[in-house]
């Protein structure tokens, strides 16, 4: 066994080179859908699908009832849970739970670290994203879906500086200065991509409410455009979430609803390089924008700028930052000091 | 905290009723990509997305390389691991890697069966599917995409009588007689199912086989679709497949290479009611003809027929259906006979 183990070892280590360092005690694990609705197709013709060599033929009659616009959600609950709520993990546009996992070059995510931490970890794909599904296209879905080239996620993540800076050779690479991106490993990053939709956000966002209203009171972290779901659905289910982290939030919510998160803890994070390209910063001036007109309106904002704070270096991916345990001990901290573990 | 732990656990339990009965300790877990190949689009026009009410407007060149036909894998190394070689799930087509987890109903799936039982377990996303991803669509995959209707789903894989036997209201189904599919739970397997193709039998393949090379020697379950898929890489790679646990098979290898099986131990599970479904009745006796053949030329081949050793009711979704682990322990203790467990 010790050689068969050390294979299997070695083979992961390729990619998953550190993983976890201590084991980790579930009380249970698991995964369910949550939301969508039902839509009819009819009036089609029946086709005739080219099956498996050797197979038996099918033909495909398109006409009927499909399930849609639901979400997918797997859950960690550690044996000793310290987290006095679960924390719910929400992945940014064009990607998937995938995002807190390990990371591109194999190291720690942080579903890990918070399961690890003893946080009850609900890591989700959203509407039309990775495990959730798609609906039929394009009869249920508006607008073409969005695939992004290589060059385009590391032009536009903070990853590159800006538009040219890609290149397969990471030796031609021009990437921010400082990154904490591993660059190395940018490649396999681009495998945790998804398509996506920017005409879903009604469907996305009933979806998140059913899951608050099913898993919380609870603590929110979330990634980039997941700001607009998170910040919206605290506005209407205050009395469930405890917290948000606000992960370079792509926006905000509603500002006119912004009373009613009056007392809630909210701490937004934005990493480096921003005032190097005007895009983050007419990003991050919105988003600001909003959290202050919530600040205003009572609830407790905390924008933190790592640099400001000496982390320096980190992408707007800063969950798969080689920092990105530090990142994460940031929020940690910050959600100890509001009395949210034990 | 007690409160609020039984308000997540009441929460959960509506849907996820048993889950595990004991902690499961893991030595790690985490996930990771494998496979796939660059492609490029060019030619095309620059398009404006429709953004987030509030956000900065975005244009999208669709021009450039792209990362495609990568698969997803997720993996789960217990604490004191007992198979002798990790173990993987493959799941059928049209479905992902939740196949194998929480079943629709909320009961134990598979997935824990066996982390719990001690095996290093991966589940995976096969491409096209759930986290792997897709990709751009019309370009580079060829064919549309089969989406399936809430009857069709039903009424194919032995859950119901057949055609006409799917109702929405549960009290009018018909299901197929003694069914141990958990057909109130319905609905919310429907939320599983994803879109598929079937023409990237050949990316598949290849991303499977990058698998196998990587984590194994290992034994695979596999269910329908995947039939194909683990028969061919096991020829290609027999050295390092120890044994293989085919789940209703919709198909075979290449028979011409079935000599490649030489003393691999096989195990086929079929459930019940086939013979009441003329499809079924063909798609058995075509993977059994397969098998037959694997027989002949040394593979260690066992066919076995649920109804036969007194397990009934099973649907194709055994993994799901409530005596899945009854079905899990019929595995279970063929691996352990083949002296594959410790």
């Amino acid at each position: 066994m010790s050689i068969r183990l050390l294979r299997v070892v070695a083979a992961l280590s390729l990619l998953a080179a550190c993983a976890s360092p201590a084991p980790i005690e579930l009380r249970d694990m698991g995964s369910f859908h949550v939301g969508g609705r039902e839509v009819v197709i009819s009036g089609k013709p029946v086709r005739e699908v080219g099956s498996t060599p050797g197979g038996v033929p099918s033909k495909i009659d398109p006409n009927g009832v499909y399930q849609v616009e639901q979400m997918y959600v797997q859950y960690f609950l550690p044996a000793r849970e310290r987290g006095t709520v679960p924390l719910l993990l929400w992945h940014g546009g064009g990607l998937t739970g995938v995002t807190y996992e390990t990371t591109p070059d194999g190291r720690l995510g942080w579903l890990n670290y918070f399961v690890a931490k003893g946080w009850a970890t609900f890591d989700s794909d959203a509407v039309e994203s990775g495990r959730a599904g798609w609906a039929p296209y394009p009869d249920f879905v508006p607008g073409d879906p969005v695939f992004r080239t290589k060059a385009d996620a590391f032009e536009r993540l903070r990853i590159g500086q800006g538009a040219g800076s890609y290149n397969r050779d990471v030796a031609l690479m021009k990437p921010m200065p400082g990154t904490q991106f591993p660059i190395e490993a940018y490649e396999n990053f681009t495998r945790q991509m998804v398509p996506s939709w920017t005409t879903t956000d009604a469907a996305t966002l009933a979806a998140y409410t059913l899951l608050v209203d099913r898993v919380c009171p609870c603590v929110i972290v979330f990634h980039s455009e997941a700001g607009q779901f998170a910040f919206k659905v605290a506005q209407a289910r205050a009395d469930k979430v405890r917290a948000l982290v606000a992960v370079e939030p792509s926006s905000g919510g509603d500002p006119a609803q912004a009373p009613a998160l009056k007392g809630m803890p909210i701490l937004a994070l934005f990493g480096d390089n921003i005032d190097r390209d005007a895009r983050w910063t007419a990003i991050r001036a919105n988003a600001v924008k909003y959290l202050e007109g919530a600040r205003e309106a009572g609830a407790r904002v905390e924008i933190r700028d790592l640099p400001k704070a000496g982390i320096r270096g980190n992408s707007h991916l800063m969950m798969m930052d080689k920092n990105n345990l530090e990142v994460a001990d940031v929020i940690q901290t910050w959600l100890e000091r509001e009395g949210l573990y034990h």
